[in-house]
Parts: C-alpha cells; sequence; structure tokens
C-alpha cells in the first residue's frame, strides 16, 4: 500500500538516499532539512509515516518527536527515528518520547520497507476510525502521548506473556507488571495462549519465537490476529537474536512491534507502554464510534429502533422480498386516547406507558422482525416471510397483550389500562412494491381501527 | 498481514496444495469439500476471504457464489473464484455473481498472494468500519449484492479514465458510461488527472499502465493513493497484456482491481460496477458512522456540543493545562428566570430563546473554547489559554450580548428580552485540578451571580 512519508534530516545526501530507497517503492516523499521545517510540514501536509534524524542542529530528533507526540492533531503519525548510533540508551529515550522504532544508518531496505508497510498499515486503519477526510473533521482531534500514558495509568490493562521456556514468560510478566502497573499473564504453549485470550482477550500479547508444542511463535501470531478475539490485540514479538529478516516477517504478518532477545527490561517496558496506548486510544475511538452507531438507530426512551432506522431496514425487508418472492407485512401501530394519559397523569406516567407497550411489543414478536418507535404514541413493525393469516394472528396478539393487563404508573395503584390500534398491510412479489407505498396501506389500515372504534387490528392485504 | 481463509474445493489433492501454499505464507486454513459445506462454514466461521472452486458436484462455485453475495452476514467477504478453463464466458458469469477475481490452475503463487493480501487488507479496512466484533453486533448485517447494484442504479456515481493515448481513455470513458450509466471523465496525462480529482474526487480511477508526461501509471497509482481526497477511491489498474508481475505489483500498491488489455468491455463493465458497489457501500457506513458521531457529540436543539462530550474535552483541557502550565477559564451559564418563557409563550418560544443564546455565545468565544448545553437553560464555556483578567472580559462581553438586544420570537412582535447569569472558575498548574472541582467550583460562581441579583458575573480564581 502506498502513502505519503516525511523525512526530516539535516543532511541532504541522507535525505536524497531516503527519496530514492521510498520512491522506489512508489511512495510519495515529503523532504525537511531541520527539525521546525520538519514540524511545519507535518502540520500542514499531515503525512502518513513520518522518518526522523536524530542529531540535527536546531532542534534534534528527540524534541521533534515530543512536540509531534504533544500535538493532538499530529500525535497518530507514526515515527521512525533514524541514527548512526542506536545504542540501547537512545533507543530508550526516543521510545519514551514516542518513537515507534529506531533505523540504523546504513539503512537495511529490508527492514526499512517491513516497519514502513507495517505502519502504514496500522496508520491506514487508524484513520478509518477517526473518520477523517477533507468534508469533516471526524472526531476531532486525536490523543497525545500524555494522554495515552494516562489511560494506561488509570489502569486495567492486560498482558499475555508466552514463552519457552515458561520461566522466561514468567520473568517478562513479573518485570513488565511491576514496572507498567498492568495485570499480566503467562504460559508456554501456543494452545494454551489460544485457550487464555479466548476467555479474556488482553490488550497486548508478547509472543516468543519460541513456543511449546511443536508451534512456531509465528504460527501464534497469525492466529491470533486471524481470530476475532484477538485480531485488535497489540502483539510484540520476541526475535532471537538479531535475525532482521525474521523481524520483517512478523512485521508483514501484523505484529504491532518486535524486539529482540534478551529484552532490556526498560527497552521492553516503553515498547509495551507505546503498544498498550496505542491500543487504548483505538479501543476508546471504537467505543465512541458504537456508541454513536447506537444513538443514530435507537429511540433513547423505549430502546426500540427509531423512524429512521426504521425505513432503511424496511428499504431492506423490501429489497430482500423482491428477491425471494416471499410475502411480509408492516404494521403501524397508535396508542389509543394516550394524549389523556400525558394530560391526567403527567409526562412520566405516559413516559413509562411507552416503556412498557414497548416491552410488550418486543415479547410478541420474533427475532428477525423489525420493531421501531415512530415518534410520540406512534410504532412501527415489519415482519419478513409472513403471510396475511399469520400477519393478522400476530397483530391481534399484540392487541390482546396491551389491552390484558393494566400498565404500571407511580401513583396509579390499580394500573392504567391501555389499548391499540393496529393496521396491517401485507404484501408480496410481484406486485410493485414501494417503501412509502406500503407506510400509506398500513397508515390507511389503522384509520379505518381508529374509527372502527379503536382497541382493534385491520388488514389489508393485495388481491393476489 | 494474516487471516482465515476458506477454500471450497471438492477435489481433495486441490484443497490440499491450497492448505499447504496458505500455510506456508501462516494464513489460518479452513477447507470445505462441498458448495453446501463451503456455505455452513462460511456462516459459522466469517472467514476474511474465500477461495471457491468453480466445478463442484452439488451446487456449483457459481451458485455458492451467488448465495454468498445474496447473504447479508456473508455478502462482504471477498471471493476468488479458481478455475482449470478461465474462459471469458467463465469469467463474466463469475463477475455477476459477485466473484471478485479469477485464478488458473495451475496456481502461481506470485498472482494468488499478492490477490490475498490485496483482499485481506480491503476486508479488515471494511470491518473496522462495520464496527464489527464479539461484544457487538455494530452496524448490523451488510449490504447484498442486489442492494449494492441498486446503489450503483441510484444514479450519481462518477469515473475517470486515464490512458495514453487519450482515445483508448476516451472509448472506454464512453463504453462504461454506456454500459453503467454513470458520469464519466477521461484524460491522458497524470498531472491532469490529480488536478480533476482535486475538484471532485470520482468514486472510481480507471489508471492505464501508459500515461503522458513520462509519467508510470504506478506512480500515479500510488500518487492517488496517498492523497486523502482519493484514498477512499475504487483504483482499476490498466495491465498491458499478461504481465502478472506487474499485476501482483499494482495490487500491493493499492489498486483494487485491474484488468489486461485490450479489455473486453462486458468484462471491465462488471468489474467496474464490483468495485463501484464496494465504495458505495463504504461511503453509506462512513456516513452513518459519521451521522452517528454527530448525534453523540452534538445538542440537536443547538447544535452545541452537549454535556457528555463537554465533559470529556473538559478532561483534556485540564491534561494539556497540567502539561503546559498555563491557565484555564470554566463557565457556567444560566438563562434567567427561563421557566417563565416557557410558561408564558409556549416550548417553540423556549426552544427559539436557546437557539439565539447559543448564537450569541459562540460569537462571543474564539475558535479554541469549548461552548456546550449542558440541559435546560445550563450552558458551558471552556477557555484553554487564559488568566481571570481575560475570562472576566470574555463573561461581561457575554452577558452584555445577552442584554443588549431583545430575542425575537413568533408573536411577540417587541422580542423578549433575556438575561443571563454566570459563574466564572479559573485555575492553573500546579494547583490539583480534577474536572469535578472545576465544574463545582464554576456552579459555586453562578449560585453567587444568581443570589447577587442575576444578569452578572462571578469570578473565583486561585490565590496563586
Ligand atoms: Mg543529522
Ligand atoms: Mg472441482
Amino acid at each position: 500500500m502506498s502513502g505519503r512519508i516525511l523525512v526530516i534530516d539535516d543532511v541532504e545526501t541522507n535525505r536524497v538516499i531516503l527519496r530514492t530507497k521510498l520512491a522506489s517503492q512508489y511512495y510519495s516523499v515529503l523532504l525537511a532539512e531541520s527539525g521546525y521545517h520538519g514540524l511545519d510540514l507535518a502540520t500542514r501536509e499531515e503525512p502518513d509515516v513520518i522518518l526522523l534524524d536524530v542529531v540535527m542542529p536546531d532542534i534534534d530528533g528527540f524534541e521533534v518527536c515530543r512536540r509531534l507526540k504533544a500535538d493532538p492533531c499530529l500525535a497518530h503519525i507514526p515515527v521512525v527515528m533514524i541514527t548512526a548510533l542506536n545504542s540501547p540508551e537512545e533507543r530508550l529515550r526516543g521510545l519514551e518520547v514516542g518513537a515507534d522504532d529506531f533505523l540504523s544508518r546504513p539503512l537495511c531496505d529490508l527492514a526499512l520497507f517491513a516497519r514502513v508497510r507495517n505502519l502504514m498499515r496500522s496508520k491506514l486503519m487508524f484513520d478509518e476510525l477517526r473518520l477523517r477526510d477533507r468534508t469533516c473533521g471526524g472526531s476531532g482531534p486525536g490523543t497525545t502521548l500524555a494522554e495515552g500514558d494516562a489511560l494506561i495509568a488509570s489502569g486495567g490493562s492486560s498482558v499475555l506473556f508466552v514463552s519457552d521456556p515458561p520461566e522466561e514468560a514468567q520473568d517478562w510478566a513479573t518485570r513488565m507488571g511491576r514496572r507498567l502497573g498492568i495485570r499480566t499473564m503467562s504460559c508456554d504453549a501456543g494452545q494454551t495462549a489460544l485457550n487464555i485470550v479466548r476467555e479474556a482477550p488482553p490488550d497486548a500479547i508478547v509472543i516468543s519465537q519460541q513456543v511449546r508444542d511443536g508451534v512456531d511463535g509465528r504460527q501464534l501470531l497469525a492466529a491470533l490476529r486471524s481470530h476475532p478475539d484477538t485480531r485488535q490485540s497489540a502483539i510484540l514479538f520476541a526475535v532471537q537474536g538479531e535475525d532482521f529478516a525474521l523481524a520483517a516477517q512478523v512485521l508483514d504478518l501484523g505484529a504491532s512491534d518486535y524486539f529482540h532477545t534478551p529484552p532490556d527490561p526498560a527497552e521492553l517496558a516503553a515498547r509495551l507502554r507505546a503498544q498498550l496506548r496505542r491500543k487504548l486510544i483505538s479501543d476508546g475511538l471504537r467505543s465512541t464510534l458504537r456508541d454513536g452507531l447506537r444513538l443514530a438507530m435507537v429511540d433513547p426512551l423505549t430502546g426500540l429502533f427509531n423512524r429512521r432506522y426504521a425505513l432503511h431496514h424496511l428499504e431492506r425487508i423490501v429489497a430482500r422480498a423482491r428477491a425471494t418472492g416471499r410475502g411480509f407485512a408492516t404494521m403501524m401501530l397508535d396508542l389509543d386516547s394516550f394524549k389523556s394519559v400525558n394530560d391526567r397523569y403527567g409526562h412520566p406516567a405516559g413516559d413509562a406507558v411507552l416503556r412498557q407497550f414497548a416491552d410488550r411489543l418486543r415479547e410478541t414478536v420474533r427475532g428477525e422482525d423489525l420493531v421501531a418507535r415512530l415518534g410520540g404514541e406512534e410504532f412501527f413493525v415489519a415482519m419478513p416471510d409472513v403471510d396475511a393469516r399469520i400477519a393478522a394472528q400476530v397483530a391481534e396478539r399484540m392487541r390482546v397483550a396491551v389491552e390484558s393487563a393494566p400498565f404500571v404508573v407511580d401513583g396509579v395503584p390499580e394500573g392504567l389500562s391501555v389499548t391499540v390500534s393496529i393496521g396491517v398491510s401485507v404484501g408480496h412479489h410481484p406486485e410493485p412494491l414501494e417503501v412509502a407505498e406500503l407506510i400509506n396501506r398500513a397508515d390507511a389500515a389503522l384509520y379505518a381501527s381508529k374509527h372502527g372504534g379503536r382497541n382493534m387490528v385491520t388488514v389489508v392485504a393485495n388481491a393476489a
């Protein structure tokens, strides 16, 4: 997958080499020759990945990274630091200001391209969750490094360590649990790991190259990435020694990050913290979107679907009925004399009646039926795959369910007697069916029920 | 990226060969030995990609594909048909029942893996948009093939064709416009294409290997994929002759599909239709999520942020103030004697006042300030990077903005005089700040304004 990469380096030769390498893979490349220039380009262009030199005269790479990660509009852009030294101290310092990885000069193409592919992929997925595009701000500014760390500090993160020998997994778990204040588990076999994650998927999983029962760590990585429960977990892979080909492979298989064994505990903790941060931020975005989706679909008072969703869903039921040739029914329901409930007993009593009516409706229909509140005391039901006889039976059952027992209302010990009028329209292929027409018909049937004396069901079926 | 692949084939040798190939790339593989078995496994396991044999004894691959694409829970899973013949008729028939591509036996690893990687990537992005996970149904059942085609038929899709010589692009555009009833544009140069998409990004772009001004079609593909405006467009790549290595490369660069030139117009139309379908369905999901996001964040009456978003945002302002050490202010605002407006002039008049108050508030604050309606006639403002003096000035400006001109209400020619009471709390680092405490303080200041006679501002600042 292609994308836009910003290279920040004070040495022209370095910039030219990187541009050539990246262009050979068809990436679009932006170049900045200083830290300040880089920050400015990042703000204006929002690249997908940033490759950042460490030693620069104006502000160094660490400070550039720190500023990027403190800016809510830029903090989500992955940063790879490029260094001549690549000392443990330097790596640790970079990880602490939010760098995603380090590459040493002279750059190895295999390592560079695998890392960029991996970061590009996770960036694109993240962009989808942020719903950012040119017409709309999406979910607004992102989460800074400090805010991400605050999420981890607020607790509850869990990490599973898998390695053979089990002592190694246990050792990592103990150290990381202490350093990061997270819940940890450990095991030595791939199958055990799969069982553990099925019970409760951890936020992150650390997998050693060596796993018991002859399972290669890569197989476990692939299995976890494929599994719906752990598809979104952070996965860190422990590569034995300096095997860069393996490192590149696990990044392509979907590892979020890797480290070389034996790990420097401080570095492993920093890498794990970075991945947990990313995981918690993504989870937050998903949950905001999910809440929003719910709000967009559901009537808050009754928990039934709302008008908007109901009409949309009805389009689909009609399309499916056209395809299958089977019949289906739509019903309009209206509580009788509901205004008088509100007027006599107040709005809270009215709301209680609407909620209980919704409950009774829900109990009368099948799983595949759609029940919605259109507004006020008006409700709607769509039932796929039924004929006029069954639809009439269901509607009658609804009518009786309302009439048969009083509704519970505060301050009215004997409860309220409520009745409902129902209009049913049944249609089937090959009759031309339009959503508007169906609703009009059910509405006309409801009108007939109201004028017929209320508390009754009227069914309109086509001649066919 | 790894994932789960379902192989449906009646010949055991074929299944074993595919399993071996796919396992070597660390994919998880499910095997089905008949069409019915495959449909059943697809339903139970929801794989990421399906590889489907054409000739099978019970129901053939075409029928399996047709059923998959008619099922709203399975229609989004990409299907690659595997065939010995690979005749134009067969390909066309497969595309028409919704197959994403064809591979010929004996299978070429390069073509197989590139296609699977490509489909896996788009499937995972699509899953993010559907918000499906084990705890929640996400956006509910997906869109069937027929429903997708109905979206295209409802019109408005646009496709850009880029090729050198320009006559080729024009020829394709004319034919496809006629066949699919879509709006088309054509040009011969990469730069022209980039200018066109900047004006109005098309739903799909067809790029020839050969593009004018010495630009390789791959460079244009990569540039379009990297560009925010066309990142989500469908892109089809025209590969000259039978160059499978190039085909694999363009799939990895992010092409949605490719075809060999000269194209069979019927096949190109079918491929284009498939990509438009996918694009429109994704757009629909994004727009539902965006609507939901809006509903989750915004008060529908005034268009201001709602309580929930305001509290969330305040947490961030507090965190940032802790990080920067700069001061910030929170304000609680309450319209004076608002109940009497509702009682005397009715709810519509009250709503009009609330809306106009929101407008006046909005005009008084800066872009970075947060303005929210907490509920009823209670509003909230958070201002980062201000001290007590500026906060007091802004609050006083708000108070005057409300008092200075009557509010426009239907049926009240002279308008309504409205006033507002405001409580301001100013805090800064290193004072320990908690969101709840800030709100309590602003609330106390508001209380002081109310008891001091209303239509006034009270500022509480910490001693520091
Ligand atoms: Mg330098
Ligand atoms: Mg066969």
